[in-house]
């Protein structure tokens, strides 16, 4: 092996020499967004969906509250931009404290601005736990197989049917993805549906879950604190460590039977 | 249960109500970063070990090069906010775009911008496949296996003895935690160890174990492309799926016997 190997780009996955043999892994490209021409955020992102990631990014930042008129690849710059047309709701200059990674709330000004304004929940719908539980298994990670490197999201409806699904190597790009598309495609809020996720629960995963009015957020791993506290503030039902057929349930357990 | 449930933290882990049973899940709360008094930077994480994320997440930044003289909880704020004593490296303002989560490179730029410059690796140490592939199993994450909801860094020499971990609900802070750790006790760079994280291998992971000079870093999970690429132009050797005693080289394996 050389120091400098080929990784070579097929779309979402990439192909990779190691140990003397070829193999596969998951694309990771860094993501300019524009709008009306100004450079605004860049995320690290699985190539593909990429308006719908902008949209749904910006959607989730509470930035727009509907599709833009104009979105699309740049015609002058590289693959790896995303113009999108204003206006936007506020000015996100307002919050220009540099920021980082890993982190969910990065760009905002104080600690008691971190959650984004988002409206009621319906009381609805309710779904059996046995449904839910399974849901997991219905996600849909074709590229996740090939290269154990996607974080995935999948909406479905309360029957359980799956209804989208998207994967990312960053978790929260994975669920940008999947409102992203409904915005776009005019189906939002989430009000009668199901969002599934592949990983943890952050306090961002909830928060976007909340914003794009879904009423169930189920996931395969663990929440944390501040997610069980959020989804329990904004009335959703909040379900961890999705497997083998059983959940937890830690926030508004009425909608699960 | 009601719909608020009582989520009462202990530190690192809090106790919560679910499904008629108490258990225990991570603490996930915003720490706020701030500069001379200007704040900088808000960060979703696990308490505890503050100063030393402040200090590792302005090092892998590039906005500082050596331990601040000031850094300590804040005196008049709460608990969730951390002082760090100036002057920067450079003016973080200079980044003032929008940002946000999931994201490794938020803040900065222009694609061009996403690396952070960091000095050249020294050519060894070089570690047994076999030593390399155990460490996983030696991070030590008790408050993972209370919770399962936590990532963990961890810092060995090259004999594979543990030197420090740190676990924290997002996988970059507990690497700035244990790189922070290190700046604060004059202990960078950190030539003649390794690095070992227990999920995937990020492009973000690998910046950071360059800038902090670790030659090898191995994780628990799959690399994303960037990842690779970025490992073998810095001179890193980077190995991923490290379980049940094997492991992948995918750059620089002559560190690897």
């Amino acid at each position: 092996m050389s120091g400098t190997p080929a990784v070579r780009s097929l779309g979402m996955y990439a192909s990779v020499e190691h140990d003397g043999i070829t193999d596969e892994v998951a694309v990771e490209e860094p993501l300019e967004i524009r709008v009306d021409g100004r450079p605004l955020a860049v995320t690290m992102r699985t190539p593909g969906h990429d308006e719908e990631l902008a949209a749904g990014f910006l959607y989730g930042e509470g930035l727009i509250d509907a599709a833009p008129l104009e979105i699309g690849p740049s015609a002058e710059l590289d693959a790896n931009v995303v113009e999108v047309g204003g206006p936007l709701l506020r000015d996100p200059r307002e919050r220009t404290f540099y920021t980082s990674s890993s982190c969910g709330v990065c760009g905002k000004g104080a600690l008691e601005e971190v959650a984004v304004h988002s409206r009621p929940l319906p009381d609805g719908p309710v779904v059996e736990r046995k449904l839910l539980a399974a849901l997991p298994d219905r996600l849909g990670q074709p590229t996740f197989q090939r290269t154990g490197g996607l974080h995935a999201t999948g909406l479905f409806d309360a029957g359980g049917a799956p209804l989208l699904s998207r994967e990312d190597v960053g978790r929260h790009n994975a669920m940008d993805k999947v409102v992203g598309r409904r915005l776009l495609d005019r189906h939002l809020p989430l009000h009668d549906q199901v969002l599934c996720v592949s990983g943890r629960l952050s306090f961002e995963l909830v928060q976007k879950a909340a914003v794009a009015g879904a009423p169930i957020l189920v996931g395969v791993g663990a929440p944390s604190s501040l997610a069980i506290s959020l989804a329990a503030d904004r009335g959703l039902t909040l379900c961890g460590f999705a497997r083998h057929g059983r959940l937890n349930v830690y926030s508004h357990a009425e909608r699960v039977s």
